[in-house]
């Protein structure tokens, strides 16, 4: 993990730079990380021109009734997948009708894990545009603390990511 | 502020330590924490035992929408008031369907302060058992970091005051 104790707000306030020059709005929909992305974007004031809100998609029922994960995705593929986290970010953008919509969904440990899916898996997805969507797996080795805090970075990158891609 | 730096985890702890022992859900509905509350309670490993999850409802419209907050309620009060937060709690909690809702909506600062609702103006309130609520106002003299951090332990210890209240 970095030892720059700034460097979450810096990259908040980076990506809040970005969504204020382009007019831009964003959602989350989180799991592992319980809020701490959506927490850090709106560290940066006046953040609320851009951040429209989020959801933390903690439980299942969560993920089916808020933000639309069919249950046909979590039974196939579980909670921690690439499906499922492609569905999220598709269902929140679509719930705030934000440009951009991130998820994150992982196993933050230290309990949790299986041989297949261990702590520190995590997937990002990220939708935007004209249905585009993105989805990228991580393997964390850190702490609870430490995978939740990648996992933000790694959100954070991914609306940076999907910004340049609309201002095309 | 607290100087300890491991208050807001201890506090999660024994949250999370009474809601497991009493076998409660707990939700939340967050405006100007951002997530920062259902972050705190998701740190504690085995907290999907009892944090379904949390709606981040930052825009009026998000309050509306997730929440069930009344248009007529943010017109003649705005968003952040009690009755706000009364029935941010209550549409919380109805949503997830969890034995305690908490919210909070509020000024984090350093904008967006007025003389009547100043910077630091946060409202608190929770929601359990056959309709009881309650809200509390405060009026926090922190930074942005500070304030967010003064309310997600308020809000905490207003879960704790819940779930007392339900096991008597």
């Amino acid at each position: 993990m970095t030892q720059n104790p700034n460097e979450l707000l810096e990259l908040a306030q980076k990506v809040g730079n970005r969504l204020l020059e382009t007019g831009l709005t964003v959602c989350a929909a989180e799991s592992c990380t319980g809020g701490l992305l959506m927490s850090n974007l709106t560290d940066v004031p006046g953040s609320s021109a851009y951040a429209l809100g989020g959801v933390v998609s903690y439980s299942n029922q969560a993920k089916m009734q808020l933000v639309a994960v069919q249950k046909a995705t979590l039974v196939a593929h579980g909670a921690v997948s690439e499906p499922t986290a492609r569905e999220m970010a598709i269902g929140v953008r679509a719930l705030f009708r934000a440009d951009i919509g991130v998820s994150v969904t992982g196993i933050a440990g230290p309990g949790g894990g299986t041989p297949e899916k261990p702590v520190g898996l995590v997937y990002v997805g990220c939708a935007w545009g004209n249905e585009k969507v993105n989805v990228v797996e991580y393997r964390w080795e850190s702490d609870r603390a430490g995978n939740k805090k990648h996992s933000v970075i790694a959100g954070l990158n991914a609306i940076l990511a999907a910004i340049e891609d609309l201002i095309i």
